[in-house]
Formats: structure tokens, C-alpha cells, sequence
């Protein structure tokens, strides 16, 4: 393997991502210096956070640059090494973007160890979208046993560990998700109470019917309609981390047309990026992993083939076409 | 003195408060039973929480009943007591509603002492508008010295306690008021650095000038696009304590249309009702009654003379036509 592909931003959208902001191309594999680590990338993580690092707007982030490597999350396996803290054959985590191969000075990397996780887990349940849902509802929302708790985007991969970690709170919780199939996988495989269908055309009354006695707290991935139906729902004195609005990555402007409600109800809403409480880390990550490994936690992937199909990946995890997780395997 | 007068709710509002939602009447004063106290007011309070009240929808509190006294705090002077805490000439505080007389058990009654702080300021400064206002500063907001902080409805009895408590704590405090009298008010007196008149245009662009840092908090009284306007210019983690939406209280739907800017700038917004926080009040209050009392905290009200002219003032105050505390005069 004397050379390798990878994926740039080749333009910013306009309005929906199309296959044409991407551009692939082929490299030869670099020599490495001293300190470096050169990795074979297994697993390649799509996140909804980077449709928002390909606009060049102020946010929380830096913009990804233009023909660079798209950013992202990867799992790997260390083919040769110049860094004493790396032996070739070590399973490694880092943020090496959508490539198969790529060099690091070790700074960012973390060794893994998949005696009893599997390498992708480390990009969902055990990663940055597990430790995410752990944030906001340990640390955020803090629901009580008995209450209620709903989450948006129930099947992703934030979304199910939220609400799987929800009930063994011993809370009432409630999944909305696209479509029939996802809802009966929130309320059969991961053992949701229920699942509103935001898709079947009467959110608000089927959501009505899910939380007879209103709602505590909830995990917003979505925003726009959805959030509005949680909103008219809320209990007093009620809790929402805000981590993302899907509906508004395409540009459209996210309105809150149910916001007297933050008044009348009292609610405290809080948005939030994981990254930013790494002092976190280390305990939600062992509680994950326990969680994972003793199978109390359960996941779902959708894994597309070769990096070729990271761009059309991607298109579809903004448009809720994925079932889970959405990885793209390199190997 | 063997009648007087009071206003009832006469009708729910259809959008904007009529004088017609109200009525007067004439009544004879009562003999009072034992433990009682019967109490003239000197001034009556009005506040916008009681349009909330008008409306017969799920809120915080029970709906104004219909053909009974309109809400809302007094203070005044005992003139009969049938009760041991409280004797004829104690001055007193509390919720007796809109009626120049009232008997009251002692349960939600209080002992003033005007030595330094003149009565009407327990209706505004050293009561609830200034403890609303002590509570979204220092439990929500929670500013550092340095940080710029935003108050709307600036001129106000809320807002203008805010304001002067943020400039204390070592902050760049800017108003945002209706026109040009307002604000000159705000800055020249109230020692503002700054006030942008939301009548004269240019909100967006005139708040920007005046807060060239950006926002860190805000106590919001208004929603709508004045809201709009200070959450475009949040900086990350700032925090929203939101008191009010008074553009909302005729019924409009209320919509925050820069909802996108809670998650990318990961701010913390937080509605509250400084009533369901009573624990607080001793301390609050001190400190406000102490302030006043040395003249470090200023306040203005607008003063209407005689119940009959308490409607008009209450529209007028809906409409943001007072300046300061809105009071009316009884004696």
C-alpha cells in the first residue's frame, strides 16, 4: 500500500449538502519523523456537528478549512512508529478526518483497548456521541426517578444512550424518531417506554397521548416543530439540554415559537458541547464502558463501505437516513 | 369614611386590556372579626404580571377570578385591629389587590418602617420589582466585574434596579428602553453606560455599537425582536435570566427566532418567578433596603391619582407608558 485516499471540503453548500462540496483524493503514504505515529484508519465517525464546521460563520468552532481533510473522529491500528508511546499493532482513537491514513505527533491520540468493546464503539456509545448524551442528562437535566424525559433523534447515536441511561434512572422516557421502524426499535430494542413518530403527521397530539403527565426534561437534538411540541408539554420547573438542531443545518432559521413558555413554566434550558467538559471525561467514559461491555447498553450502527461513500453518508445522516450510529469502514 | 371603592374583573381580555375588562364598585366598610386587621391603602401596585393573570390559561399562578378584587400589592396604614401583631397607625405591606380598603387575617401582611425608606418604594425598589431584579442578577446572571450585561425595559421598576445593582458589581451595563427621554433617564441618572432607544430604528445596529465586547448576561422584560436583538450578540456561555415578555401579554405568540445562537454560543437561559423563591427575600431585601436608604439605588415612579384611574394606568403601563415604578396614589 504505497498510496491512500482521503475526503476535502471542496466548497462550502449552499443550503443542502450535495456530493460536489466533497472532492477525493489519492496520496502517497507519507514517511514519518521522529515522535510519529502513522495509523490505518478502520472506522471513519459522521457527525451532524460537521455540517456546521463546513460554514464559515462564527460558532463554536473554527470553519474547516477548504481542501483540507474533512474532520472528523477515527479508529485505527498504528502501522509504524517514531513515538515510544506507541507500538505498531496498538488500536488507537483520534481525529485524523475522513482518510484512510494519517500521521500524528501522538497529541491527540488515545490508546483503546477492545478486549471487551468493539474498535466502532469507541466512535458512538463509548465516544464523543455517548459521552455527549451523558453530559446533558447527568449533568443538565439530572432527572429524578418518576419523572418523565423525552429525547429527539431517539434512535441516534446520542439518543439511544440517552434514553437507555434515562431508565435506569427509573424515569418515564419517550423517544421521537423518524418513521415506524425507528420507533419500534427505541420501544423494543432499547426499551423506551414509547416512541412518537414525528413523521406520521400528528406530533403534537401523539406526544400528548406518550406523556400523560407532561415532561421534565428533555434532550433536544432536533429543534423547530419538535422542539415546540416538547416545549407545549413541560412541566414546571423543567430541564432541557439543548445539543443540537438538525432541522437548521441546512441554513433555515430555528425559531422557538412556544418561548413563553420558558416563562410561565420556569424552565432552564442550557446549550452545551461535550468537548468543552473534557474534566468530565474520564468518569462518563468508565461508566459507558462498563455499561457497554456487561451489555447494558445497547447500540445500533448504520455502516456505509469505503470512504468513496463518506460524502453520500453523510447526505443521509442529515436527512435521518441513518439507524444509529453512522460510521463509514475503512478496512 | 363609611364606603369604598375597588375594581373587579369584569372580562377576560380579548388581546389588548379595555377599560371595559374592568369595573368599579362601591361597597360599605366591614366590621372586623377577631384576629383581623382592616388596612387603607395608600398606594396600590401595578405590575405587568397581572396581565398574565387576566387570562384564564395554564401559567404559574390560579387565574384572576372573575367579579372580585383585581391582584396585586399595597401598602397602607392600619385602622382598626382586632389582631395582637398589629396596631391602628402601623404602616404595612401587602396584597390586598386594587380597593382603597381591605381586611386582611395578618397571614401575608407586614410591618414597614419608614424611618428611611418612604412607603411606595415597598412596592418597587425594596419589594418585588427589586428583588426580581436582585434574583436574576445575582442567582442567574451572576456577572463579573468587566462583563457587559443587557437590561431591557431598562427605565423600569425591574430593570432599572438591575442596571444600577450590575454597575456595582463592576460591569458594562447597557438599557434597552422606548425613546429618547427613557434613555437620557437610563444613562444620566440611572448612570447607565449606555441605552438604545428599541423606537428609533436601528436596534440591531445600535446595540451592537453599544456593546462592542458583546453580551455575557441578560435580564430580559421584553421577548420579541428586542430579545432577538441581545441574543445575536451573546458571547459563549453567556447566561439569560428571563423575567418577562410584556410583548407578548396581549396574547401574540411570542417566537425567538435566534434560537440557533442557544446552542452555537452554549448559553444558559433560565425563567423565573422571584415569588417561588421567598428563601431568599430577608436577604435580598436587606440588602436593597440599605441601598435605597443611602441613596445608592435610585428609582422613579409614574404616580396615578385615585383608584378610578387605575385601569388607565395599567393599560398605559402595557404599553410601556410609565417611567419607573407605576403606582397609584389612594390617599
Amino acid at each position: 500500500m504505497n498510496h491512500y485516499q482521503r475526503i476535502v471540503l471542496a466548497s462550502r453548500p449552499h443550503g443542502q449538502v450535495t456530493p460536489d462540496n466533497f472532492r477525493i483524493e489519492t496520496l502517497p503514504v507519507p514517511e514519518i519523523n521522529e515522535g510519529e505515529v502513522l495509523i490505518r484508519n478502520h472506522y471513519l465517525s459522521l457527525d451532524p456537528y460537521m455540517r456546521g464546521r463546513m460554514e464559515d460563520a462564527k460558532s463554536y468552532a473554527a470553519p474547516q478549512p477548504l481542501n483540507e481533510t474533512m474532520i472528523g473522529g477515527t479508529v485505527g491500528e498504528v502501522v509504524a512508529s517514531k513515538n515510544a508511546r506507541f507500538q505498531v499493532g496498538d488500536k488507537v482513537i483520534g481525529m485524523l478526518g475522513w482518510t484512510e491514513m494519517g500521521v500524528s505527533d501522538g497529541t491527540l491520540l488515545r490508546k483503546l483497548d477492545t478486549t471487551h468493546i468493539p474498535l466502532s464503539a469507541y466512535l458512538g456509545a463509548v465516544g464523543m456521541p455517548g459521552l455527549t448524551a451523558w453530559y446533558g442528562l447527568t449533568q443538565i437535566m439530572q432527572p429524578k426517578a418518576g419523572e418523565t424525559v423525552v429525547v429527539s433523534a431517539a434512535s441516534g447515536a446520542v439518543g439511544s444512550v440517552v434514553g437507555q441511561l434515562a431508565k435506569q434512572l427509573g424515569c418515564r422516557v419517550v423517544g421521537i424518531a423518524g418513521g415506524a421502524e425507528k420507533c419500534a426499535y427505541v420501544v423494543n430494542e432499547l426499551g423506551f417506554d414509547a416512541c412518537v413518530d414525528y413523521k406520521a403527521g400528528q406530533l403534537e397530539a401523539d406526544l400528548a397521548s406518550a406523556t400523560p403527565q407532561g415532561i421534565d426534561a428533555v434532550f433536544e437534538n432536533v429543534g423547530g416543530e419538535v422542539f415546540d411540541a416538547s416545549l407545549g408539554r413541560m412541566n414546571a420547573f423543567g430541564r432541557i439540554a439543548l445539543c443540537g438542531m438538525i432541522a437548521g443545518y441546512n441554513g433555515e432559521q430555528i425559531s422557538i415559537k412556544n418561548a413563553r413558555v420558558f416563562l410561565t413554566m420556569r424552565l432552564t434550558l442550557r446549550g452545551f458541547i461535550v468537548s468543552e467538559h473534557m474534566d468530565l471525561w474520564p468518569q462518563g467514559l468508565q461508566e459507558l464502558g462498563t455499561k457497554v461491555a456487561t451489555g447494558q447498553l445497547k447500540f445500533r450502527e448504520s455502516v456505509a463501505d469505503g470512504i468513496g461513500n463518506a460524502p453520500q453518508a453523510f447526505i443521509g445522516l442529515l436527512k435521518g437516513q441513518n439507524f444509529g450510529k453512522q460510521l463509514v469502514k475503512l478496512i
